[in-house]
């Protein structure tokens, strides 16, 4: 077949053309799979120049258009599509349509602007990350293509949401496998003078924007820590991995008599301690500052019982080299926290590994509890909120699992 | 090894034994996997004489005693372990502590005695479900033993929950399995006249608790209900499969400016309008008898538009044969329904289909979307509620799945 050659090349944004190998699956990717790894690409002298972050029109073997893509020559996910139109202009009023339509999703499911605006590739923005405090967005732009298009990405976020500060954090463990730097910045207003106040499940948490984890608040565990509000009337809970109280702050608001949150992090417990202040439960609450394996060990010593007992502990399992010490770790919390479980209680246990499935976890959970001399039954399992969307094709990969065991 | 026959058979209720052989999978009973298949089991001449139903002493190959189970010679499941303790007796007294745990549970989640009680394996009850509508419970025995013992149970039912009537329903399809009848009775008090109105969610549901389909109300899709509700604000609703009204009620009840429920039974309808009644949102609520198939196909062709459309379709693939009709009918549910959905609505689609995997079923759902020209994000994973716990060794067979996609 002789294709006109010309024809990609005529696009009025001038994008550079890039062409599948016959090998690749073109189909998966004209079925929503929104990346092209290195090995699929033709990867010539043309393609090598294209500068990381760069947009290009990516063409199947027969060199017809299938969209446009950001390619980094230097990353093994080498294309990320960006739009299924290869005629497309990616500029601020592109970003604005992207913005609109993920916006009016988290308006759809929450009354206050306090959630996850994009979730990267299933809001049409791969790599892209924003989390939004009322007038304040944190961006992670963790490929380049968004480091590449900050500009027109922060002036399309200001007019859809009217925020006033922007905020870029440049935390995230992938933006080194793009090549990029990890320096934050505040790119338009003023960085909030302090902790901002974030309504959430009937708590008010305290999310520390510029030097806490991650974004400052965990967003995506609001289904969960909901769910285990809702057992938490007249409970005694235990928090462990506490982070800002995730978990404590809503069972209390929810009319738990007592919590008792447990963190490595000192500065994390501030935070949850203000936090109950301003959700008018720091009578009822109390922290401990510690290991947490440690912790529990030692709270099992004392014979402590608790009706809700929830572990919500960092990735021991980001990636597949860590699987196996990772679900040990995880059936070793589960067998330190079941003692701590009275009769009739609740145990609940986390995940945000990725290498960790649903089923591994389970298990592990599972094994854990059997080793503390319980029995458990399965009564919940969740995942991240609705505010992260997943595209299907990549849903295999969702990160955050929850399991709550009746015991 | 010469072991002390007499040993287990000096149990004070004078239960007889049986006894794994030694290919069986004595480690995982003894860590609560809670079923011994025929192939696993000595079946002597003296096993073979034990009446469908009765309580027997499982030992292991080297007759240690292992628990007390329920043993019926006619089914492919020929133990279900009742008792980790050989020398438990199963009276009313050992019921009403099943009971009593169960109920434990219920009252941590729900405020009002409307939830499933027992929930078979998982509650320490095997084969046995029990349903609670405020002062009346709807019990299956779906296992000979549960037959052979109801009397038993039902006394520790009315003591433990102070029910003041108990129906026996006999539909469930594995009750034939067990070599039971389908005939269905009121064991105690008098059944309610009429429909029962069940509060669930802020809607009322009217529930025909002897003449409607399983128990007269779907319990285990509350959270996904509820889901569906917190997105249903100022949405144009449409309930497909809706039964007596389970996902519309609950979004009227949440403010949706209208819903449309479709079902095939007119009898299901009557009771959805008597509840848009109680509800008080009558005046928002249509209904539309017929194959589902064919109104979908008919509200495509007259154009409408919906924010929110959810499908809560019979089992497709109850079992492995009809697993690929099933993935193609669940497949073209969502081909009819995604045109049906407005831009940036939602399409919340539900499986109760035990051999329908979630990966599966989700896959097919996105395969339909795609075969109607749009694109979806999976924004929700949702499974039967909390009051509906399963044994972590059998949670991969969880039938109900309900996964909803931002269009």
């Amino acid at each position: 077949m002789t294709a006109p050659l010309s024809h990609a090349r005529s696009d009025p944004a001038g994008y550079p053309v890039v062409r599948l190998r016959p090998k690749a699956n073109a189909r998966a990717v004209r079925h929503g799979f929104p990346w092209v790894y290195a090995n699929e690409l033709v990867t010539d002298r043309r393609t090598k120049a294209i500068a990381p972050g760069a947009v290009a029109v990516l063409e199947d073997d027969a060199r017809r258009p299938m969209g446009l893509v950001a390619v980094n020559n230097g990353s093994k996910i080498i294309c990320r599509m960006l739009d299924t139109d290869p005629g497309a202009v990616i500029d601020a009023a592109w970003f604005a349509g992207r913005l609109h339509k993920a916006l009016a999703l988290r308006k759809r499911l929450y009354p206050d602007p306090y959630y996850r605006l994009v979730h990267a590739e299933a809001d049409g923005l791969p790599g892209i990350v924003i989390d939004r405090f009322g007038d304040t967005c944190v961006v992670q732009p963790n490929a380049a293509w968004a480091e590449a298009h900050i500009d027109a990405l922060v002036e399309a976020l200001t007019e859809i949401t009217g925020c006033t500060c922007v905020i870029k954090n440049a935390a995230g463990r992938t933006r080194s496998l793009e090549g990029l730097d990890d320096i934050t910045a505040v790119l338009r207003g003023a960085a909030p003078d302090g902790p901002v106040p974030v309504p959430m499940n009937g708590a008010t948490y305290m999310a520390d924007l510029t030097g806490g984890q991650k974004t400052g608040l965990y967003y995506d565990q609001r289904p969960n820590h909901a769910f285990a509000a809702g057992l938490a009337k007249g409970a005694r809970v235990l928090d462990v991995f506490s982070h800002v109280g995730g978990f404590s702050l809503s069972a209390l608001a929810a009319g738990a008599v007592s919590a008792l949150a447990v963190d490595g992090a000192a500065p994390a417990l501030d935070l949850a301690l203000a936090g109950a202040e301003a959700t008018g439960v720091a009578d009822r609450f109390a922290t401990r500052q510690g290991d947490a394996f440690d912790v529990l060990a030692a709270l099992g010593e004392e014979g402590a019982q608790f009706d809700l007992v929830i572990c919500d502990p960092p990735a021991f399992a980001p990636a597949r080299p860590a699987l196996e010490a990772g679900l040990r770790a995880y059936e070793r919390i589960a067998r330190l926290a079941a003692p701590l479980v009275a009769e009739n209680g609740i145990l609940g246990l986390c995940s945000c590994s990725h290498a960790a499935d649903l089923q591994a976890f389970r298990a592990a959970s599972a094994r854990g509890i059997g080793r503390a001399g319980r029995r458990g039954s399965l009564i919940y399992t969740g995942f991240a909120g609705p505010d992260h969307p997943q595209l299907p094709q990549l849903a295999e990969s969702g990160y955050l699992k929850s399991v709550f065991f009746a015991l």
